[in-house]
Parts: structure tokens; sequence; C-alpha cells
């Protein structure tokens, strides 16, 4: 059966989205379809997301699900008027915090994801200019800046990695790719050694390196198995030679390997 | 008075950090200490947690508040058992959903931020790439297959958008830089011409891009306030003139510049 399920909010809606994608992920057989609504930050807009919600329980023929995280108690209380089960983010817990905490709320808008520290924000920016411009051993000059140096075989994750460090925590990751060359030396290559402790090595399975590979370059040598195989052997060698941590990325996303390595090397978020 | 705030997961802890900012960002007279802990995933992990939990406790003089989105029903009850005040996130919703959705959770972990879909995953690989290969007007020819092109002065915030689009919404954006070639023409540039309906304009505040201008170039000409006065004034004009929708970036972060321009294209997320 097909269930609708709205993720409101006067800000971004990236959290509502968040928090609900996680609950629904845990009811498997159920067949969600799923809007996001940002941006409802007056009546009229939550008057005309009531309209949308009852008439998308008229059409499935079952209340659809609700998840808001709108601050605005006026904008909140329209909203919880529809024909929807309400899973009301801020309703539930604001009041609790506000009696723990001994304070009460600011009810303010979209604080979550707007620039509330300037510094901050632009700290995530430099970040992403950072991954940008010393991306795949680009430039190795700026390596005493990093904060990270993730090290891998060509198309093994590294950049996608670095630039979600760099938006979510504000961590300045270079990437250098280890190529043959590299590996033919049998040792760590210069450009590297003196930056040792920042170095975080990405491995992967060779039958999915050269299925990503051979997106790129079909029937190379570059992309056979044969030549991945090798690759990646070479490369674990000299991770575990060199005592360099690392990860295999083959069934993690860019979220996981991200959050790993910020548990694994310690790095603290800079925003 | 500070407050120590954990963040606790069995899985990335992203959505535990969100929405326990979201949900803090209501109280801006508390100075918060934040800890986030991903990957609690067994019983010693959690008891290791209880005691920290407690030991914060008795530095601050005051119990820590604990967002967690901890699936696991026996790791959650020992996290229970610290002496903090807990906003349970999967507790709180969970059985609620499960009545409502006459079905029961799976309780698995890690479900949120993992690779559940490989097909989904791999469009927002691709549309990292797609952004990383068609950055800054660097090839125009890939342009049909964007899904947008945001265009904008220099450094006016496109390819953190860009980036930001695909890793959140799988979306291929492309972006081109309007130079002052392109506006002594007075006319939209060729390139972009015929994919008119994918384009989306940026704009800052003169003030504001000379700043950021300045950090890159210092005392040029490209960053002095007149050029980018005159450039931002030629701008506008054109989007005026060519009808281009666009924002105003100046005050926002690249996760809400990214969910307005979603909004107001109407483009759907493709993950």
């Amino acid at each position: 059966m097909k269930r609708t399920a709205f993720f409101l909010s006067d800000g971004t809606g990236l959290t509502a989205e968040a928090l609900g994608h996680s609950l629904l992920a845990q009811f498997e057989k159920i067949d969600f379809e799923r809007i996001t609504v940002p941006y409802i930050d007056d009546a009229d807009k939550a008057r005309e997301m009531v309209k949308r919600i009852n008439k998308a329980a008229e059409v499935d023929g079952t209340r659809p699900l609700v998840f808001d995280t709108i601050v605005d108690r006026d904008i909140r209380d329209l909203i919880s008027g529809a024909d929807g089960f309400m899973v009301d983010i801020f309703g539930t817990f604001l009041s609790p915090l506000e009696q723990e905490l001994q304070s009460s709320s600011s009810y303010t808008v979209g604080k979550s994801h707007a620039i509330n520290n300037e510094g901050s924000y632009e700290r995530r920016i430099h970040a992403v200019n950072f991954a940008l411009d010393n991306d795949d051993g680009a430039r190795t000059r700026h390596y005493n800046e990093a904060d990270l140096i993730l090290v891998g075989a060509s198309r093994s994750g590294k950049t996608p990695t670095c630039l979600y460090l760099a938006l979510q925590y504000g961590v300045k990751a270079a990437n250098y790719p280890i190529t043959e060359e590299d590996l033919d030396d049998q040792k760590m290559p210069a450009a590297l050694r003196s930056h040792k402790e920042k170095i975080f090595g990405l491995t992967i399975d060779p039958e999915r390196l050269a299925t990503i590979r051979n997106e790129r370059k079909p029937n190379s040598r570059y992309s056979s198995l044969k030549q991945c195989m090798h690759e990646i052997e070479e490369i674990e060698l000299m991770y575990r030679r060199e005592r360099i941590p690392f990860l295999n990325t083959t069934a993690y996303s860019v979220e996981e390997i991200s959050t790993r390595i910020m548990v694994t090397t310690g790095l603290k978020r800079n925003r």
C-alpha cells in the first residue's frame, strides 16, 4: 500500500527530511511517496498546505504522515488541523526542553541551516574551496594547511568524501591519488612523507573499482579487473607497511565514509 | 551556564545532530558544548557512553542533554540509564508510527545514510562528478545533460551550491561565470542561449562580493568595490531582461540557497 509522507518546515526542510527519512527507513515494506515542502512561513502557505494534505488523504484513501519542524506555533496549529498523522517534532520536544533548561525558546524560524555564525559558515566555504584547489594531487604545496590528506587509488571515492567533509564539518581535506609510479617505488610518495600524521587511506574492492572505472574509460587497461586488483593489493600493502589508517569504502555512502574518518582520526568539526 | 549536549547514534549521527542542533538553536542564551558520538552499536560502547554522560553531569554540575537516534532497543535502554535528559527520537516516534502504519519497524541500524538504493546513491555521486566536470564554464558541451545551469558573477556562490545540490539532491548542476566580456555584449552568452529553461541566476551584494574577492586577489581591479558594483548591476539587468529567475545569496547559507532553488525551479530530487 502506498502512503504519502510530507516533510514540512518553515526553514529549509532538511531536518524534517533527515528525521522523517530515518524513521520511515524502519518500515521497509511500505511504499512511501515523499514530499518535502520548505519555507511554510505564513498562514496562507499553511492553509494551502492543509488543503494539499487533505487532498492526498482523499486520493490515497488513508491519511498521510506529516513530519514537521515548524517553529512558529500558530503555523503549526494550522497544519495540525489537516487530516494527517502528525509527527510534530518541535511540538513534542520544545516544551520539555524549555522546562529542563528553565529557559524559554526563542521560537525563531530557520535557525538550523542559516548563517548563524558567519565565521563558522566561512570556514565551511573555505574548506570547499580548499578541497577543490587541492583535489587529485593537483597541488601539494598547501598540505601544511590541510586537516587531512585522503589517499587512495583513482576512483576510490576521495573527491566526494573531501567535499562532504568540507560542507558538513568544515574540515580542510586534500586528496592525493596513488598511481602506479608511486607503487613501483615501494614507498610513500615524497609529497606525502612529511605529512604522515594527516594521511588517511581509502581502499575499495577491486571488482567495484573496475565497474566504476569502466564507466569513465570502458575496456581500458586502467579499468581492467587485473589492473584494479594489482593496484588495490599494492596500496593496501603500503597502508600496512606505513601504518596508515584506512577504510574500505565499497559498502559505504559518502556520509558514512566521512563520519567514520572523523571518528578514526579524532578530527574536530570546524564550524 | 554551560550545558553539555550529546548527539548519539548507532549510525552516522547525522540525523541526531541535525535535529538536536535545530532544537538547541531555539535556546540562544545557553552555551552548549556539543558532542557527537556515532556508531554506538554494541553494549560495551553503550556502557562506555553511559560513563561519559555521567562524567559530564558531574563536571557540569547538571545533567547533559542526550539526543539519540539509536534504533536498537537494548542499546537505547542502556543509554537511558545514564544521568542525562533524554530526547529519545526513535523511542518517542517509532511506536506511534508502528500503530499508525499497522506494521512493525524493522529496527535496523544505520538505514538513513547507508546505501539502501544503489542506483540512487550512484546518481548522487554522478551528480558530484558532473558538477566538478562542468564547473566554472569549463565545458559547455554537456549542458544538455544538466538539470540546472547556475550563472552569476565570479565568487557569487555557484560552485558550493552546485556541489550541495549534487550531494543532497542528486541534481546535476553545471555553472557558468558571467564575465565582463559577456556583459559588454549586452546579451546572454551563446553557450547558454539554447538552454534558457535550465538557467538560474545568483546575485550578491557588491560589498560582500568585494570582501570575498579580496580574500583571493587582494587590492586588484577584480576585487574593487567599483568593479563589483558594475558587474552586479549589469548582471541583474541581464537577469531581468532575459527573465531569468534569480536569488540574492548574501544572507543565505549554501543549504538555504539550494533548497530555495529547488522550490523556485520545481526540480525534483534525483535520489
